[in-house]
């Protein structure tokens, strides 16, 4: 019924009762609701859209492109944070959109995003041709704390830089060394993450700390204030003619920024995201 | 990390904990697990994308389209059915897909849909531009028993028929007969099915059961089994030369069907939709 | 306020934003929904009030008379199954008792059995004192179909059978056979039915199958409807003095069955336990 | 099987798949898990065992005494609080109790009130007979701040004052003033706290705050530390003698409160009950 106004409700059918069966899923109160998408079946996806490895730009812009428009179509998201093929997007505590029905928010979530990222890929593939429709899968997870959410958010930039030291040696002694995958993978077992720092800084001349912030940290998006400030016609009773004055509005527009969030630093910076537990 | 392998698992760091706040979704087994779909603020979506009324068919087009995606991309989804801007889709009774995990199914078949709606877009709209990626929500629902799901299915085929009625007759009278759209309600206001029957066939000339059935009975998508039979060149020891042989192999397509589903006919047809109550 | 009338709700406190807190734990519709209950250390409070092994009829008596007080004091119980020291109360598909709620409907048998227990001790065990108040725990589940439930209750009745078989064997051999209990626990190891029922005839005479069927078969409660038949005083208009009618009435009891309920036979001589599937 | 060790695990039989229909109900971690019990139809339980009014002395000390015999059999309990015929249980944030699984939590506080409250009777009631088994209904709510927590509790207390207030009032008017229950139910309707307060005074000389802080603030049970100190036989190698050495042991007793449980004092008093956030 998106044409017309949907028919008014006449005399309820037998066929109703169904909707009885339906089940409240609302989310615990006063807790941070946090959705994450995983892309699915990626691995194939990166493979047959010849993805640069270990990171291709195009494919993390595009997934912060998506993220972005979910925070700018949804309400009440205070943070996004996103590396590889996972976004984790987190609303606040205090949030009552869709009365936080969790099937509501992820499935918002999902939707949104996958269809920005199939809107927005010739902005970052430009004439390369997307082969098939992707697929993301998501999930709800409730952090009742502060702190819980804090270690939620340093969980996955954990597993983002493991990942990502990961995947710079292994392509690197595949890619500068020669190496087979498997063979890299050999070379691999085992290490510890001091030893793959030596291996690159040793045999490639490559100091991890030096390599792009986007890869080593993953992204988050967060809403930052700023004032437009514009000029604007008025015309005053008392006077003959239009003056031009200016008019200062404020705004908020989001932000992606590459940098560690795990420690106090960032938080501070961004008191907003936070709320008080009370 | 779909670049390579995921980093295998080290000690696990200090904030792994949080996974702990996950909980469980699973779906009650033996029960059928219906994941609906509606537009997003799709008025707004179809004023701006000039959507014919009452029926857009390339706008039916496209969700069928995206519909058919879903079923052929996950497991396991027996029957669809869609109308206007909504589709249901009906996991078998059995499946185990993703361990029955609600926010696992719905995530998936809210992302490949919207996914597969902007990938599919231009089949159907050609080179009318899209202008905003859309965005369609979902929810979960269980059915114990094979005449719960029936009705269900019954509740939107009834659904369905009333808002055709109503947007049929709304439309003819605002686009033949001149009404506005406040008049066109204002006419329809209190009236029964008969009474809009006869409007438009009194002062229109149209028999409503002459509309086409995919408006007044929406789409039914189901599997259909059918041989596929090829050549295929085959050598016996014996014999000297390669021979072709006529090889058949049963292979299952998703077929769209417009027909009533709220009689037993169609289910006599389609005996392998519904499974045994044990 | 049980004392009086609540006091009528005024302005509210601040404090009742509390109440949203509270989660919607709604049973699916169509299902039957059973709970069960399982003593709490039951091994020990066994030991100190001197249990009779391998069964002690007046725990037995007194498990059964508890759970008849759940079923004649609480709504929608077509049918309970007992054995050792658990009892089974399944609710019909239908009911609405509490709204389907399952804190409720868990909450209530809990109670209501566990103070029946303690309020019937001493018809049981007589001056035997009781020592100190014993706990139950329970759970909900829900099956769909007529045949999840039976053999949900049928897995309950194998259950009391291996058990039973084996604590009827092990404690033959203890208390007739003179073994020590480690003795025959490592006598039974990797035995089965077969090589048990042998222990008890070849070495004791005992022929298993003779055994009451209060142990074998543990304890089933359904309602029985019979007529109550009453003289009844009426005095007609047309005559001068009161005359004694037969007055019958229809109601329903609850009674103690020991039978086997795996197989049809049960469910045909009882076809209003179960409701039809639609 | 609580006579002998259960029946070691055997081939699994048919029926065992129904064990999969049970569904986790883990209560998310970080959130303080309260079990609030309600008498069922205590209206008619007071009637039938005659409660004086509008404070039965012995009926609020076995309410109590049944709600320490919850403290002390399970875990983790830090606060009670009850008033009337109700009583709050709150297991602490950090508890993984029965894996923090809703179904047992609830039915275990249930079932051990209960068995409690009927067992306890005789200590509070002396001769006066129990003439049945009364019921406690449960639910579960989850609370992830300290604050929530705190406004729980308050709002729990304030009701009590409201009721209590009420009550007196009514009781009073009836039992000194002479209206029947249906002329105190009118006199009261629409009067505010300080109306109350008025008819108590200038009526009935009776100042309310006066009223026992047991039936104004009703009853909080708390943990106490304390030091047991006992004389123990101590035999040194070096010495021919035992000697009796004074040995300090710290331990911990409910104990029950009637004081102001909603400003900070309570609290800044009882630091224990609350954890960090963290």
């Amino acid at each position: 019924g998106f044409l017309a106004l949907r028919a008014p409700a006449m005399a309820k059918s037998k066929f109703e009762y169904v909707r009885s069966f339906e089940t409240d899923d609302t989310c615990l109160r006063n807790c941070y609701i946090v959705v994450r998408l995983d892309g699915r079946n990626f691995h194939k996806f990166a493979e047959q859209h010849q993805f640069t490895k270990p990171n291709d730009e195009r494919a993390l812009g595009l997934m912060t492109r998506s993220a972005r428009s979910v925070m700018e179509e949804l309400e009440d998201i205070v943070i996004a944070y996103g590396q590889s093929d996972e976004y984790s997007f987190v609303f606040k505590r205090s949030s009552h959109w869709f009365k936080r029905r969790a099937s509501k928010l992820m499935t918002h979530v999902a939707s949104q995003f996958s269809s920005s990222y199939v809107f927005y890929w010739k902005d970052y593939f430009g004439d390369q041709e997307l082969k098939y429709p992707p697929g993301f899968d998501g999930r709800v997870v409730l952090y009742p704390s502060n702190q819980n959410l804090r270690d939620y958010l340093s969980w996955r930039q954990a597993d983002c830089h493991i990942n990502n030291l990961y995947n710079t040696v292994f392509w690197t002694l595949v890619q500068k060394g020669g190496l087979t995958t498997s063979q890299a993978e050999e070379r691999l077992r085992g290490t510890l993450a001091a030893d793959k720092n030596e291996i690159l800084f040793a045999e490639f001349n490559i100091n991890y700390n030096n390599e792009p912030l986007l890869h080593r940290k993953g992204t988050a998006l967060v809403w930052k204030k700023f004032d437009e400030t514009m000029m604007k016609p008025v015309k005053r009773a008392s006077e003959e003619q239009e003056k031009e004055v200016v008019v200062t509005r404020s705004r908020s527009r989001v932000v992606a920024l590459h940098c560690d969030i795990i420690g106090d630093q960032f938080w501070q910076e961004h008191p907003e995201i936070l709320e008080g537990e009370s």
